[in-house]
């Protein structure tokens, strides 16, 4: 079979991009370190981000959008932001191509050199603030919610399908507030809002936490993140949510007068997660099989495939079919019906479990004559025989246990993944070893952080939040500690 | 007031501006020729890509995302597309900034030039059909359907808000057929699609046509087109679809298989409508007080003001407004009680004028003992009384009638402003006295085409479906003819 999948004891690097081509979420593009996301991939991005945007819209934020291109200049008025984007900018120069008087194709046009290079946006900050300037004026333009779906670039040296790519989708929301209590407030709900749509429509648990200040956003005050566990034991970041203080107010002067009519400088925040996400999606389920998708937002929910010989056979089960199609789709449920002829149930059966679908009926003559039909589950990979009579009912409940199991899988997975350790001998052995998250102490500084990477390339992933307070000592310098931190190898 | 609109009779290009942008529709950006979508305007947006998106969606088309950067060459293997679209190219150049040695800021460093340069894309022939190569082998890959969302970019030197942006927003689909019936099949579906939604969502009754020569699609075939006519008198082409033949699958070598197991190249369409429909929306029925947006698309469509006096008079009136706005949205409609109290209810009525909210109700203390509201409609600017019993029922209705309105408005004066002509005098007459589409024989040549052109600035807008056959002679140079072609001066 052509689809072979790379098992993932052999190269889990290989597996997962075996998993994004063959499953038709993804393909390498002719541009560097970008990629074009196919129909069945979109279509996961699509059902994620509405329920994202319902989400957003729920607590209160609208949607807007800002110009692509940032003015060069605006980088600079914020120094930490500056530090952290410059150096992976897609920069624009020139407005027009013309014809190559040698007659080998177009060139840059030498004429057409812009006044003030451009920038691609790698995120939206500078831009926004700039613009926010002139819609901020007194405490009743405050709170200001706006959130913006949209592509941006950050010049990557080694990408990977969806999870660092040059080129990724995105949403990033920017508020405004009167108080930094407000502010840190927003920030927090948005790290609410992102562990509510990774654990209940991923099925992924996450840890929410804070940074340590050299993992912080560039420009950040505090940078919240939700942290999930790949199946390899490595940890992805798989959103954050940054209170920005007055920074950006104070880099474009964005003032409000406060109900004392004094001028005072706007709070911010800003939040963002990205088609990151379906690379973290999976990573965090899929097996040597193929993807296996939460039901909640999977493409296809159901799939019917009917097994016959010939045309004789297949009408009464066609006609069957289309009851069942109808009934479940009325149950609000996805589901379509594979009759193609130009493949055998075999192929469509390592086809959709290729592609996740979680979960395939399978109709013959046989089970039309006893009124069921095989009901195969993709995240157990158990089959059942069930009776046709209620089968919308049925399914609904069964699409529940599958994102339930496969949120409690991953979630024992992940519990089973968080070591303390209280030496720097079992912290090595557990990275190697057990691998996953690793509870330790550290004393705090950022030269401590720094020499634990270079040791043994894991990162603090974050404090987590209601940590409990516990008196210990750095493993790597013994200096005295209040509490553990998560330290894990990261994507 | 501050929010005075400049009258359409002054100046019609400082009115639309002044709708633009104190309607909140968009607003001017720190980079040239980008506007920012407001939330206002982007809730407008939302709701028209909405229905487009499903619209795709139920003829078949899937989503997918392509890299917004093409190879400098990508653009130079179909001749005509370099040829259009290379003048007006935003160029990537350089891929990192460095500090300043002077300490001035941040400048491009020169040591990160790309090998190849990079195109902002302005249309996504060239990257997509490079990609279908890849896609495409058998007559079983066919036809693919696709369609993309996305922003692109083309160097305009003049712009205008919606109309002409540097950076727009767009659809653009993109699909490959394995014969050309079908692909002229699929590129007439579309435009029939576009039509679809302009006429019965936006409320903007549209020619449907085919381009001449000169205004086709930098690599079509064949272009079709939408046309509206702009208050003014001048049309707007609100969308097209283009039938590209085989130019692009040649152009980047995309064959396939037939049943006969030959190869053959691929036939081609692509289509697209932009945020440039938002400004031939606020051009199509707007007046001097405002915004007058359809209630299909409108993002609010019913606004609630009550009239009181003191806290005493509002409870009362809250509570019953409670209960009307749960009814209202009950029966779909997207409602809002407007009760802030930092406005007087003369200041709000305004407002909503200006925003084109489509029915305004308002109720104080003397209409809830009379068990009534006053419904003020934004299209005609009349008020009824009506009982808050069923009142539902009755804004859904009113709400269906305001739609039809609108489009029955727009119609008559389109079709005032169709004038056919049979001299060169009359023409120029038409144009500028009565203004609009001016249907008129020509020889069918560039030539005159273009002189005709030069001369009053009137270009072809379409040649209309199903055009009449009639035998006639050219107004320019008295050639003969066989139908008449719509001429109009246009945005």
């Amino acid at each position: 079979m052509s689809k072979e999948i790379t098992a993932r004891s052999q190269d889990y690097a290989q597996w997962y991009n075996d998993l994004v081509l063959k499953g038709g979420l993804a393909d390498y593009s002719a541009v560097k370190g970008c990629m074009v996301i196919k129909p069945y991939g979109f279509a996961l991005w699509e059902n994620m981000r509405d329920v994202l945007d319902r989400m957003f819209k729920e607590t209160g934020h609208q949607n807007a959008y800002f110009p692509l291109f940032i003015p060069k200049s605006f980088l600079s008025k914020e120094a930490d932001h500056v530090e952290g984007f410059a150096k992976e900018c897609a920069v624009v120069t020139h407005y027009r191509l013309k014809n190559n008087p040698d007659g080998s194709g177009v060139i840059v046009d030498p004429d057409a050199k812009l006044e003030e290079e451009l920038i691609v946006r790698p995120t939206s900050e500078t831009i926004i603030w700039n613009t926010y300037k002139d819609w901020i004026q007194s405490y009743r333009d405050l709170p200001l919610l706006v959130n913006q779906w949209a592509n941006v670039v950050r010049w990557e040296m080694r990408t990977r399908l969806f999870l660092r790519t040059t080129e990724f989708l995105w949403q990033e929301g920017h508020t405004a507030h009167a108080t930094a209590e407000e502010a840190i407030e927003e920030t927090r709900k948005m790290l609410d809002v992102y562990a509510d749509f990774v654990e209940n429509y991923m099925a992924v648990p996450v840890v929410k936490g804070v940074k340590s200040a050299s993992e912080r956003f560039a420009g950040a005050v505090d940078t919240y993140c939700i942290e999930a566990l790949m199946q390899d034991g490595k940890a992805l970041q798989a959103g954050t949510s940054h209170f920005l203080g007055q920074n950006f107010a104070k880099a474009f002067d964005v003032q409000f007068s406060n109900k004392e009519n004094k001028l005072e400088y706007v709070w911010a925040t800003s939040w963002g997660v990205s088609t990151r996400l379906v690379g973290a999606l999976v990573m965090a389920h899929s097996d040597d099989d193929g993807l296996i998708l939460p039901p909640r937002i999977a493409p296809l929910q159901v799939v019917i495939v009917p097994i016959y010989k010939g045309q004789d056979q297949k009408d009464p089960i066609d006609a069957k079919v289309a009851a069942i199609v109808k009934e479940l789709k009325a149950a609000g449920i996805r589901v379509k019906y594979d009759d193609s002829d130009n493949a055998r149930p075999g192929w469509k059966f390592a086809e959709h479990e290729m592609k996740g679908v979680p979960v395939r009926i399978a109709i013959g003559s046989r089970d039309l004559e006893n009124n069921v039909a095989e009901v195969a589950r993709r995240d157990t990979k158990t089959k059942e025989s069930l009776s046709l009579d209620g089968l919308a009912g049925n399914i609904v409940a069964l699409l529940d246990e599958i994102q339930q199991n496969m949120y409690n899988k991953a979630l024992a997975f992940r519990n089973e993944h968080i070591t303390p350790v209280d030496s720097w001998e079992a912290f090595e052995r557990a990275l190697d070893e057990k691998t996953g998250f690793v509870a330790a102490h550290w004393d705090g500084t950022p030269e401590t952080e720094a020499a634990i990477k270079e040791k043994t390339k894991a990162t603090i992933r974050c404090i987590p939040l209601n940590n409990p307070q516990e008196a210990g000592v750095c493993i790597l310098t013994g200096k005295p500690s209040k509490e553990r931190v998560l330290f894990a190898r990261a994507y």
